[in-house]
C-alpha cells in the first residue's frame, strides 16, 4: 500500500484515519478526523511512506490534492487548516473579523488537546491496555474525567456553545472523547445526562446535527463490526 | 488576594502564573509563560475570582489590560494572541501571508500541547507524586518522552527550526518541558545530547537567546531557593 498522495480519483483529500486512506470532500472528512481514536492496528502509521507525511507516526493526516498535495496533522490543527481554507461562509467558524472568537476557538481547542484528548485517552489505556491492573491509575484519570466535563458543564450552564453564539469547531472537537467516555471509561452506571446535564444537552444538540449523525452511523457500524473491540473503534 | 484585574501600575499584561499576579510586558510575559509548569501551590487557581478568568481553574492565564482586560487560557492560546497581537514585526512568528506557516505553526503548537505537555507531566506525576510507586506506568511515560523526543530529532535533522527557517513560538513552545525532562525525568544517566543531538542543539540555541536566559536565571533563583523540590520550579 502507498500513501503517496496519487490516484485519489478525483476526490480533493485523502484523510489517512483508522480506515487507511480514505478519499472524500471537506465536510466528511472533517467530521471523519474526529472519530480516529485509533492508529491503524497493523502499525502502517509507522511506515517511511507515512511519516513522510506525518513525522509524528499517527493518526489522522489529511492531504489536500487541490493544494499541492499539501499535508498537515494534528486533529485540531487539521480543523483549523480545513476551516480557514474552505469555510468561507463560517458555517461551523467565526468571522475573519471576530478576533475575539478565533482566539477563544483556539483556547478550547487547545484545552481539547491538551485537558480532553490525552486524559481520556489515558483512562482508556490504563482500563484496556495497560499490562497491569491498576486502580490507582484508573481512578486518577476517571477523576480527570470528570474534572474536565464539570469545567464544561459549569461554561455550558450560561452559554449554549463555546464560542460566540454558535455552532463550531470548538464545540466539535470534544464530541469524539466525550462519546467514548460516556460509554467506556466511567463505568455501566454512568450518566452523563444525570451528572452533566449540560455537557449532555450540548452533545446531544450536536449528535443532532445530520452531518455527525452519519458519521455516527458509520462508528456503529463499525461497533457492530468489531463489537466491544475498543481498538477497532 | 483578588483577581480582578485592577491595580496593575500601568503595565499592559497580568500574567497569572506560579507567582500569581505578575505584571509585565510582552516579551517577559511572552517567556514566563514557558516556565509555567505548576500550579499555584495554594491552589488560589481553583478561587471563584481566579475561574472567573479561567473556567479550567489552572495556569497560566494571560489579562491584557490594553485589550478591555481580555483574559485567556491555555499557554499555546496565549502564545498565538501574543504574536497575533503584538508581533507586528514577526520576530517570533511567520509573516501573515504566510498561511503554510501558519498552518505548520498550529501542527507543531499542537503536537506540543497533545504530545509533550500532558505525556511528559504524566512522568513528572508517577515519578514525584502518584501515592504508589508504579514502575510500569513510569516506564510508559519515559518511553513516551524518548519517542518525542525521537520525533522531533529526526525532523530536526533536516532543518534548524521546526516552521519554514527561523526560531518561532512553535519552537519556543516545546523549551519548557525540554528541559524539565532533560534534568529531572529520564534519570541521572540521561544526556540529552548524546541521545538526541539534533534537539540538543535546537534547544542549545534557543537557551542561548538573551531573552531565554533571562527567564531561565528566574528560574535557576527559583531552584536555589526551592532546591528539589519540583513542584516550585
Amino acid at each position: 500500500m502507498s500513501y503517496e498522495p496519487c490516484g485519489h480519483n478525483g476526490k480533493q483529500f485523502t484523510l489517512y484515519d483508522y480506515h487507511m486512506g480514505m478519499r472524500g470532500s471537506s465536510g466528511k472528512v472533517l467530521l471523519r478526523i474526529l472519530t480516529s481514536i485509533q492508529d491503524f492496528v497493523n502499525k502502517e502509521q509507522k511506515t517511511p511512506a507515512y511519516m513522510k507525511l506525518n513525522q509524528n507516526g499517527k493518526i489522522p493526516t489529511l492531504v489536500d490534492h487541490q493544494r499541492d498535495d499539501f499535508a498537515i496533522w494534528e486533529s485540531n490543527a487539521i480543523l483549523q487548516y480545513l476551516i480557514s481554507e474552505y469555510d468561507t461562509e463560517h458555517k461551523i467558524s467565526v468571522a475573519d473579523d471576530d478576533k475575539e472568537g478565533k482566539y477563544r476557538t483556539e483556547q478550547w481547542l487547545f484545552f481539547q488537546a491538551s485537558g480532553q484528548g490525552p486524559y481520556f485517552g489515558q483512562a482508556q489505556w490504563f482500563m484496556y491496555f495497560h499490562p497491569e491492573h491498576i486502580p490507582s491509575a484508573i481512578k486518577r484519570y476517571q477523576d480527570e474525567i470528570r474534572r474536565v466535563f464539570g469545567v464544561l458543564d459549569n461554561v455550558l450552564k450560561d452559554r449554549e456553545w463555546l464560542v460566540g453564539d454558535k455552532f463550531t469547531i470548538a464545540d466539535l472537537s470534544f464530541i469524539k472523547y466525550t462519546d467514548y467516555a460516556a460509554e467506556k471509561l466511567l463505568g455501566d452506571d454512568f450518566d452523563l445526562e444525570k451528572e452533566f446535564p449540560y455537557v449532555a444537552n450540548w452533545h446531544n444538540r450536536m449528535l443532532a446535527r445530520p452531518s455527525v449523525q452519519k458519521v455516527f452511523a458509520y462508528k456503529d457500524a463499525r461497533k457492530a463490526e468489531f463489537g466491544d473491540d475498543v481498538t477497532a473503534w
